[in-house]
């Protein structure tokens, strides 16, 4: 029997009224003759509250206390729709993470997953159960205990459901209705992609387009499997939402697929670092211990021995980073004059896999910003993204142009 | 290490702040040389949350499926409970049913406790726990899926914990500060009991009295678990709340325990009902098994071969009880001239060991009743109770006067 993953997120499950609006989708799929397995977060806003009641309860807590305590509402929501599944007459029973068992790591708060052994599940699929209702984000772990994936880890769980099973299709229902060529709240024509390359996802997705979290991505990549965001509040069609797939699938596409940004970045440049080897490694240890998420970073060579150092974060972050470098100077494992802490940047991206075989993309994105009078900061490329650091306040224009110049408003 | 079990209800960890308070009473007993195994409820409100959820997306629920939702809250009242202890510096860490495992039977709803292996705590206890917080009222049927003990398991679980782990004593922390000779609200008299045996708890708890749910007293009863009923909304000292204990622990007491009343109850009497071998099997079968919880049955004999047949359930069970027995009739199993529901009766009862070997306690009760002029519709007897059924309108009446009459408000 073909099978099919549906995945369902907080919003899509909010009411009693949405769980049966998203139960009746799954009943659309068993009538078309798929066997599913239906992925389910936990209705919106309770997570929040449960986090809330742990954090307020131990600032310091227990990760996995903090498991035991959040992973309930997954599996309230997992039984609320299998009983919805049953008085529709589809035989549907829930599974919490335990139960699979979904197999993780012991790194509570932020389990990997391990594996997940498909016996019980074909098992019931085989006694004529249509639809198995799984509770998202959650898994056991070696110790026994309840582990979660991390916030956004129910998409992980649909990808790793979907690439366990052999599914036709990971259906990702969610309240946008696709992945768009760059924020529609910024940019009036930004399009709805109809398809895009798992890479590209995967730039967007980091970058800050909020659709699918970064790992479920990378999953799907891995393991081939064809990953569709759609709206669970629209009617949807065959074309519906946005296939997120090999590029060998993708026949015609943009140069550039889409524009990302990231609104509250900080760029902090370390003046006249003394220049030696391990100095990089010197700097960016003790930050990533702090839990500086550092993303860009830039080394100019200023005089002779000695270089500026320059990195980019979230500008949340800031006080945390200079509070690091300040005792890596004051162990003496680091030297620099000055630090220079610029918390009004942005970062802006493009994103395409055509950029491979088009040379002069980067080119044309600096003359665009140049032409609307923005300064570029700091650069940086990879093979199919360029990214700059700008002001804040030219954040929306430099989006703007750049949708513009590419024409993104049209399809490729 | 002597081993104390205490039992949270729901009033006891509703919010954030109650669960710290309930926390440092365990904390205390840990000071005082105690590992504890505490079993909380879930959050008041939270079960009736989940059962309007389950209702109300499919009114005739599968009850696996409604175990799995309504299971949850318990769970994270324990994590909560654990994170308040660490935080006080308490070694403790949570449970749910399935992790200990608390082995049931399959009816899911209602299952009954199989076994508790007491290998997986033990060894944490031996590795330096200090306190083990159970999520109440669930665990795992042979499908190796959650089950739930149905409402007020939770005191059948911590019951059944100490009498698994040997426990010292079992304390059941609630919101009224003890067992009463009577209800406090009709009787401003009634006075708190410091210790009651066994079997007139039970009478008293089937009776109507809600402070301890009947299966956790006949569980403690038969494995001599000590249990003691006491607020958790007030300083406790050595003898503060009620003991529950057996007989020959009790040096002195009243003739009379407890008075107990059911407010709701119906009378339903068949008359003229053909008499034979087998009849009330043929009536009370079908009752039996349409739900109806039949109480008192008394039986006269009114003519040759016909008798009258008459018995009391709750009066929100009388329409189907009039339905079963019609029923039965309809199919030739029974039959009698007329059925005649009195609905507006109330059942008050006196309760004591003491009636054992203390003759003409249910003359005494029935002059009293007398006295008040309140006539009495039906009676049955056991060894240590006498109930009547009497119109609703003078229950607050009688069982003021029976507090009287026995002297309750002295200690023995």
């Amino acid at each position: 029997m073909p099978l099919l993953v549906m995945k369902f997120g907080g919003t899509s499950v909010a009411t009693l009224d949405r769980i049966r609006r998203a139960a009746k989708r799954v009943g659309r799929e068993v009538a078309n003759g798929y066997d599913v397995i239906v992925i389910v977060s936990a209705m919106s806003g309770k997570t929040n509250e449960l986090v809330g009641w742990v954090r307020e309860t131990a600032p310091m807590f227990d990760a996995r206390e903090y498991d035991a305590v959040v992973s309930s509402g997954e599996q309230v929501t997992a039984g609320l729709m299998a009983l919805t599944l049953q008085e529709m007459d589809v035989p549907a029973r829930s599974w919490q993470g335990w139960q699979v068992p979904l197999k993780t790591t012991s790194a509570h708060g932020a389990a990997r997953i391990v594996d997940i052994p498909t016996d019980n599940l074909t098992e019931k699929f085989n006694d004529g159960m249509k639809v198995a209702v799984v509770a998202g984000f959650q898994g056991i772990g070696d110790d026994g205990r309840v582990t979660t994936l991390g916030r956004g880890g129910s998409d992980t769980t649909a990808v790793a459901f979907a690439a366990a099973f052999g599914a036709d299709r990971c259906d990702i229902y969610t309240d946008v209705d696709g992945v768009y060529t760059t924020d529609p709240r910024i940019v009036r024509k930004a399009r709805k992609l109809d398809r895009i390359a798992f890479e590209e996802m995967l730039e967007l997705a980091s970058l800050g387009a909020k659709v699918l979290q970064t790992r479920s991505v990378e999953l799907a990549m891995r393991y081939k499997v064809k990953l569709r965001v759609l709206s669970s509040f629209e009617d949807n069609d065959e074309n519906a939402g946005t296939l997120v797939c090999a590029e060998e699938d993708i026949v015609e596409s943009n140069v550039v697929a889409g524009v990302a940004y990231s609104r509250d970045e900080a760029k902090v440049t370390l003046i006249s670092v003394a220049d030696r080897p391990g100095i990089a490694a010197a700097i960016f240890g003790p930050l990533s211990e702090a839990g500086v998420n550092v993303d860009m970073i830039v080394q100019n060579i200023s005089e002779e021995g000695r270089t500026d150092m320059t990195f980019s974060c979230p500008v949340d972050e800031v006080t945390r980073a200079e509070a690091a470098v300040q005792a890596a100077k004051d162990a003496g494992h680091i030297n620099y004059h000055d630090l220079v802490a610029d918390e009004g940047v942005a970062k802006v991206s493009i994103v395409g896999i055509g950029m491979r075989s088009h040379a002069g993309v980067a080119a044309q994105m600096f003359k665009a910003l140049s032409d609307e009078g923005i300064n570029i900061k700091v650069i940086t490329t990879s093979e199919i993204k360029v990214s700059v650091l700008i002001d804040r306040k030219y954040m929306e224009l430099a989006v703007q142009a750049l949708h513009d110049v590419f024409g993104l408003e049209r399809a490729a």
